[in-house]
């Protein structure tokens, strides 16, 4: 049988359980709050965001491809545009563009106008060292790497630091081929 | 002018930004799972999250009664059915029954079949006395004091303790008259 064709962010997002956007929204703001409060260090906070991104990107992947009908891509230039396209449709609604890719096709950006996460948010003083959505760089490293790409996922830009968009700077570091114990069509 | 007529649970959902529900199911398992680290006393962990929960609550009833074009319920037995049915629909997408009156009318059950909250989630034997959902209980909690109804709210049952539904017990405590500094035609 061929296999189904991908479906389209907006189709996906549509066809998916949701939930409204603010309760997430003030959700989220609730854990950093209390990241805050029971490590203290900004640094601290931020490590454990990104853990915890990347314990929920490593089960998001399964939900991806499932109602996706993407194959697994084996490019990387590949992969950050469906990420991009699809992946942040599907969950947060709002798609990526992908740019400043450098001349080995192996680190790229992928800019957010919009960001759900941070609707109400200002940073306090106290807290300029805080990359309040750092659980999405820890998503996007989750998820690549249970399609065997490590990677590395910095902020370069930051509204919430004054930047006019997000910009999630991804290094793939290693791609680990895989090793199918069964054939394709079995 | 004429009040515009109150929206459907349904109408209202299909009308506000939303994220993909597994998202916010992970996020918040994420939270629940950093709360039993960080305080390690489940009795801790159910106040902390119905806190949580509360905060929330105030903020979002806001966004409801602006989406809804409910008019403030003066009645208890009203607010009750507008929360389970379009309260409950309007942020998590599913929409609960209101049963269990009291002959005071003061206190009655809202029963969830469904519950975004706790897919995939299961309690391990140490966490027996976790209310995992005590999030919603404080988010009903806030909003009605927001609308000057003082309330106690309590999970009678609950489906991760082998209930087949949840079963959420809201009792007015005190119900605050208003005072308006303005008339409502000004």
């Amino acid at each position: 049988m061929a296999p189904a064709a991908p479906k389209s962010g907006d189709a996906i997002f549509a066809s998916v359980d949701r939930v409204n956007a603010e309760l997430f929204t003030l959700t989220y703001g609730a854990i950093v709050r209390q990241l805050l409060t029971d490590l203290e260090e900004v640094e601290e906070v931020n490590k454990q965001l990104d853990q915890m991104g990347y314990n929920i990107g490593v089960r998001l992947v399964d939900e991806f491809l499932a109602k996706s009908n993407v194959s697994r891509c084996v490019e990387f230039r590949e992969t950050a545009e469906v990420i991009a396209k699809v992946g942040f449709k599907m969950f947060l609604g709002v798609t990526a563009s992908v740019t400043n890719w450098d001349t080995e096709g192996t680190t790229c950006s992928l800019i957010l106008e919009d960001n759900p996460l941070v609707d109400f948010v200002e940073l306090p003083d106290t807290c300029q060292g805080l990359y309040y959505c750092n659980i999405l760089s820890g998503v996007v490293r989750g998820a690549l790497e249970m399609v065997s790409m490590k990677t590395e996922v910095t902020w370069l830009r930051d509204m919430l630091k004054g930047d006019d968009v997000f910009e999630l700077q991804v290094k793939l570091l290693k791609q680990i081929p895989e090793e199918y114990p069964y054939k394709d069509d079995e």
